[in-house]
């Protein structure tokens, strides 16, 4: 038997109340409501290590739901996403109390001209000595393009586009404004770094223009370990050219393998190695000591889950306002930007509001695993194995709990079936993800460009 | 004998290696090459909370010193404020494993949309518990705006007109977007936020446009506490219609004296009690256990200093580049965008580089202050006195001792002349400051404003 295959294991949450299972902040355990503190975040990434995550995977919205019922009535009294404070900011003090974590950044590209974003991602590169990852994305939310300005969003394709241009800048600034050999930190000499070594970036591209030095010096990865969620075929095309990371939603393994082998194809064909991307599947754990704990448990969650809150999620990223529709009414075709696989796929099947309002027991559309340690390892090892996935965004329930849950008593059972590791790996995050250094590897559309 | 007055007192550094004092990296003991460190910045924050010290004062740049010889060679070597890592991303770190200091972080207003950048500071507000400040800054760098595909720095005083239009954006945003009581966390009602107490911004101004809610429930000081160091005409004037603590420099009392009478004139002028503003000088602070020691550690430092970096720094800000320059030539005016009134009065006075030079005894033209405990108290007493100054922005010279000694000789001795505070008061830092409860006053121009 070969050995098993280690899973990637990420921990999905947000700088915000009501994340994906909705509703489950008035559970009275639920810890969700302390998000403002610095303590629930220095003491959710001291959990995660504790369980060997291989990061926290921290998802942002810079816009409001506002489709559902035209307004944010629903959205604000189930906090879906709002509030919703700044990611990166957690990172340092997460960074702080741990070692071996990791951590995925979500970063909207329109938020900020690449050049002073470069610094931003270096700093936390260095912050957390080489533990950075930026999920890019390029924002779905009409509220989001009206409140920054502009007229309305951009078209879908243009906004890849954009990316596209966003990204050729920051690989100059990461990868070519500093040689590797520029910083001397020579005290007799007076030389802290050689001039020689350091050069000016020229970029003049169809959306960003920059002239510049980077402003930091290189970090333990110099590009972050760079995650991407796109979906759509212009979205697996940016993916299969610039992510290492992938995240994809899917209802079932069916649905996820056939996701995973469009993206190694896409992937191939931006001649890169299939293995030069994980994929990771979004999925949402009740775990138990025994299977009849694991079963209460979740009814116990589900009693204070919000499908109506869930629909206004669908509704904001679908653009179809159910709030409109009779029970047994097709979801339909949305208008908006979907950006998750299975919110296209609902559409397309023809499912009724019934059908969708079921599928939210915990609020949330992710699938559900149940059960105890050996039954959710087997689980999640089936979701790789049939599925094809390297690993999971595992969605929070009620917190801190489903956390320490998790770590106690599934860890262990994922250990057992040979399917997590049993200690950190030494490095980055890219070298602990991927075992060849520290750098982009060779074939990365970022790897060797040069400074302009 | 009324009640000695007690100083407002901040750290002043950066996120980089050399910051005022240059050359100094150089030190056998310094550490500033530590910068990307988290624990050289939470061992800061711990030592400057034991000396009660108001607030770090994180400085920032986002462009290169590449005036002097026309070029980086002397920035890069003596890294003169180059590399530069992002400011804000230190604050979370060093406010978790502190409870008093505060924050006074830099960001310049160009470098991202108000609406994204008001939930960056109000989820820093959040994190710190009401300890954060903002140094609102306009840049004044050729090379920063060329980096950010501009073709040039705006002029002067649009630059502070863009400013102001910012302030009134991020005040509907902090101010008004949120009621007080709209945040119930109700789990029985299940209402997190009650929508009829959230409502969208709206504006339209000269140079920014917005629509849409705050992404961030109301932070316990709404607004941060807002710094400023503008010295022109405009800048002063911009000082006193928004900023709560000013950032001066002044080469003695006399000159302080006078540019502290003029702000408190600009703030009686619009509207403002001339309280409401504290006015730091910038100030350098070498103290020992004996007047001797203290002399020695001056010499000592002194042999490690960059006279010459310091020309690099100043030649950025005044855009003379003074490599060209004979020893007796005159320093000249300069054809930049100055904004230390230092550094416009050396170019008013007729100064040469020879003087110059010999004021950059520690690599910077801070006033230096020399001496034993009482000295030194004795001295920080007499600035506030003549100067007029509410207290000072310190700068680093060999880190960290130099925070260290000050702590451990200087704020005993501060205390004992009654001018240093022996606890923190408990609350925000606006609270701290000025004792009148945790949000803008009224008569200030942020308070009371409406949502558009």
């Amino acid at each position: 038997m070969p050995p098993r295959r280690e899973m990637v294991l990420n921990a999905f949450t947000m700088n915000c109340v009501g994340h994906i299972n909705h509703g489950l902040w008035t559970h009275p355990r639920d810890r969700s409501c302390d998000y403002t503190r610095l303590d629930h975040w220095t003491g959710l990434a001291r959990t995660l290590e504790a369980g060997l995550f291989d990061a926290v995977f921290i998802a942002d919205i810079a816009g409001v739901y506002d489709v559902y019922g035209g307004g944010i009535d629903v959205t604000a009294r189930e906090a879906v996403q709002l509030p919703v404070n700044e990611p990166t900011l957690l990172v340092p003090a997460m960074a702080a109390v741990t070692s071996g974590l990791g951590f995925g950044v979500t970063v909207n590209i329109a938020g900020e001209h690449p050049y002073t974003f470069a610094r931003r991602l270096s700093t936390l590169d260095h912050l957390t000595s080489g533990r950075i990852g930026w999920n890019i994305v390029t924002g779905y939310l009409d509220s989001a393009a009206r409140a920054v300005g502009l007229d309305g969003l951009a078209q879908h394709d243009t906004r890849y586009d954009r990316a596209d241009d966003c990204l050729d800048l920051l690989y100059k600034l990461w990868e070519a404004s500093w040689d590797t050999g520029a910083v001397r930190r020579d005290r007799a000499a007076r030389v802290y770094a050689d001039p020689a070594g350091i050069r000016a970036v020229h970029h003049a591209g169809p959306f960003y223009r920059s002239d510049g030095y980077h402003l930091a010096e290189p970090s333990p990865q110099r590009t972050p370990v760079l995650f991407q969620a796109g979906a759509s075929g212009r979205g697996q095309r940016f993916a299969a050219r610039h992510a290492e990371c992938v995240f994809i939603s899917a209802p079932d393994k069916e649905t996820a393998q056939r996701t995973v082998r469009s993206l190694r194809r896409e992937v191939e064909a931006a001649g890169r190695e299939p293995g030069d991307v994980k994929i990771l599947v979004g999925i949402s754990v009740v775990v138990g000591d025994t299977a009849a704990q694991a079963r209460d448990r979740l009814a116990d969650y589900a009693a204070f889950a919000s499908p109506e809150a869930g629909l206004a999620h669908f509704s904001a990223g679908s653009g179809i306002d159910l709030s409109r529709h009779g029970p047994d009414d097709p979801v339909g075709a949305g208008t908006g930007n979907a950006i998750q696989s299975n919110t296209q796929a609902a559409s397309r099947l023809g499912l009724t509001k019934r059908d969708l309002l079921g599928q939210l027991a915990l609020g949330g559309r992710y699938p559900l695993v149940v059960g105890d340690g050996p039954a959710v390892a087997a689980e999640l090892d089936s979701w790789m194995d049939e599925g094809e996935v390297d690993g999971f965004n595992l969605t929070r329930t009620v917190v801190p709990e489903c956390w320490e849950d998790f770590v106690r008593i599934a860890v262990p059972a994922l250990q057992e079936r040979g399917i997590h590791k049993r200690a950190y790996r030494p490095g980055t995050l890219r070298h602990r993800l991927f075992g060849r250094g520290d750098a982009l590897p060779p074939g990365h559309a970022g790897a060797g460009v040069g400074a302009g």
